[in-house]
């Protein structure tokens, strides 16, 4: 194969500072059609594909018929005129001058035809390469952008949490365990605890890496890895947690909206969805939430957490995600503080989305008085020893403090409207798919 | 303990912007002294440490008195004018007006006298709040933040790499295994395979995520996971995939030096050494570097790959990062292309970083030929079955493509000037260390 360096190399998105000028584009073809003397090549180079547009008289015969018989995905070189054109997607096309095959392609396995999700998955090293699939991808690479500027520009300090931890954080069933020199160590679930030092030692802190679910689930809301990102704060109650959580998820939307607008257009999702994210949040107390499904008679108990259609029939109430907090303390973890005024509650909130895509975020105040924490340890027979650096956090300079942890393929499927979170990561990982 | 919202909150970091007003500070005591009417209270927030003055006849007796109590690491609140004085470090002390007491911190275990490196470790969680280990992971946050706003900025698409993977990429010996539903999964040790995917699919890609290795090595420059940055480009070779990589790493450099300064004087860190990093970087042949280590009589052997010390004579010659490209094939990985004027070299690189710290970036042109590829897969003993999609690469629209891997922690230990690489992540995993 020739070789070829980039230096003279212009990317689709870029078109709009060339028009008019000759320039080289590499990629691969991602149709063509063809009217007598004129030859329709589509190039797509990851960043957007292009109407390549070649005539016999231009170009010559022998590339004229050159071009006629490559192949779907078949490597290419186009030099070409960029002439803006109204009616073309993006705005432009290429009048070609020179065409060069950089590699054919063997008959290209993904068709226009429908295909199931089974084999789409068992090729999604070639499906990336769809629009729709690029279309989502960009999207949760703004998401993810968005995630870290908006911590880094709100003075957030970034502490890495570990993968590897001795021990579980909420029950042992759901985790991945691996030998560890002798010694067992667990894929992480939350970087929550670390992050509660980090706290104490950066006033605010976010993680922001892959978590491990082992849970024998197929739901369609369901990765065993999957991305997390964890905030922090020191002096800091519920009240200022749901502010942030409301702040943060606007940020998100926006910026979404501001940089995908052809992404939105190509997944054909309805705009408006995301234009009403935007702060303040409702914000409705357990029992105002519970009296809701009362209303609407689902089969929810008092007292239990939401299952998944119990938040679909709150969330549908709304046009933005909405805030349950005080949930009772029996339902949730160990750390969540108490509520003063009512001890049976604890000061936790969910975020659910609308559109019946359920939780994107949990979190709440933490338990900051020792002895309620290693009541609470006993209550639920956790293994004191395993928490002591954690108490620690309470024995020297405890102080109110609060967090929450955001599940990025949740808001990936919710903002993209997908049904699916596998198609919100790029390689997923579920409980019967670990390839490609 | 009292609620405390963070309404009023303002920053050690911020002061600047509060000169001469009243402010309200919390925080913790990092250190106190007194002198008859006055007393010196160190408030420490996380974002930095500045001086209250306190004296006896602005608060009163009460209050005076009970500041003189508290221990170090209490948690405290104060209320105070904020005053410019050029002696101080930061530029501002706190002329006290109110003080509080949130919470008493037990005797802290970490004093001012020198503690064993185990002792500190088993106390990371409380470590972490201490001036040196403050600075260095606010370098880390700084670098973390270059690597990807440089991706961001040149247009690459952030493409997260699995971390379950079924089959090794380079040998097995180090890896990690866990149960997978009845099946056996690995953890990655690198995301470059599935970046050539991406970079079929988006043009420019990159991952950023934790990796993995098994390996039963104690020197101050291993850790069982680490973090590490792989970008990949499509229609890229060696020349290009090198001054990527310098102008990355000079960019890195350049982002610690601008947002760093006071970090970098807490850790003493010689700045000229990080103002000398900047592209271009000096490229040697690998059989340049051969000779330069048996001018120095170094017990190499020509045709090997270059050990710790190997790399640290070669970088010393230099006060930049060196390149030393052209390995000999048989001591890299499958994937690298050979190079076509010799056939016994491979297309890679490594980027040694100056001062003995070693090979910061590996990468490398990799092989797009199918049949040299099958030819290599068999030579190497692989099993073809598994790198059954990655063949699909080269099948479908193949082209050249470089890319390389930069680890994040000895980037942070040479940037800081750091002895072991312990100290550049928040939670060190180690043979021996999986606590807190």
């Amino acid at each position: 194969m020739k070789q070829y360096i980039n230096r003279d190399k212009i990317y689709v998105e870029d078109l709009g500072k060339y028009a008019n000028q000759v320039v080289s584009l590499y990629g691969w073809l991602y149709n063509k059609r063809g009217k007598g003397k004129l030859a329709f090549l589509l190039l797509r180079d990851g960043t957007g594909i292009v109407q390549c547009v070649m005539s016999k008289g231009d170009v010559g015969e022998e590339i004229f018929n050159s071009a006629a018989e490559i192949t779907q995905e078949s490597a290419i070189k186009i030099i070409g005129k960029v002439n803006a054109d109204e009616r073309a997607p993006g705005g432009f096309e290429i009048h070609v001058q020179n065409f060069e095959l950089v590699s054919k392609s063997q008959e290209y396995p993904i068709t226009p035809k429908e295909h199931g999700t089974t084999f789409l998955m068992d090729h999604r090293h070639l499906w990336l390469r769809s629009k729709k699939q690029n279309a989502i991808l960009r999207i949760r690479h703004t998401i993810i952008k968005a995630i870290r500027d908006f911590f880094d520009g709100e003075g957030f300090t970034l502490i890495d949490a570990p993968i590897f931890t001795p021990a579980a954080c909420e029950g042992t069933s759901t985790l991945f365990e691996t030998d560890y020199f002798e010694d067992k160590a667990y894929l992480t679930q939350s970087g929550q605890l670390y992050m509660e030092a980090g706290a104490m030692a950066f006033g605010k802190v976010y993680c922001f890496g892959p978590t491990f679910r082992a849970e024998k689930s197929k739901t369609r809301r369901h990765l065993t890895e999957f991305w997390m990102v964890e905030p922090e704060v020191a002096f800091m109650d519920l009240d200022g947690d749901m502010e942030l959580a409301e702040n943060f998820v606007s940020y998100i939307a926006r910026c979404v909206l501001e940089k995908n607008r052809r992404e939105l257009q190509t997944i054909e999702r309805d705009i408006s969805k995301l234009e009403s994210i935007k702060a303040p949040f409702p914000r409705l107390h357990y029992d105002e939430a519970a009296e809701i499904l009362k209303k609407e008679n689902t089969e929810f108990i008092y007292g239990d957490d939401f299952g998944a259609l119990d938040e679909t029939v709150i969330s549908s109430q709304f046009d933005r995600p909405v805030m349950v907090h005080r949930y009772p303390g029996a339902v949730k973890a160990f750390y969540m503080k108490e509520d003063p005024e009512d001890k049976s509650r604890a000061l936790g909130f969910d975020m659910l989305a609308p559109e019946g895509y359920g939780e994107v975020i949990g979190g709440g105040q933490r338990e900051d008085d020792l002895d309620v924490l290693l009541a609470k340890i006993k209550e639920h027979d956790l293994p004191q020893e395993a928490f002591n650096w954690y108490l620690d956090l309470r024995r020297y300079g405890s102080v109110p403090h609060a967090g929450f942890g955001l599940g990025v393929e949740r808001t990936v499927a919710w903002l993209c409207g997908l049904h699916h979170v596998r198609e919100t990561i790029p390689f997923a990982r579920l409980m019967h798919r670990l390839t490609p």
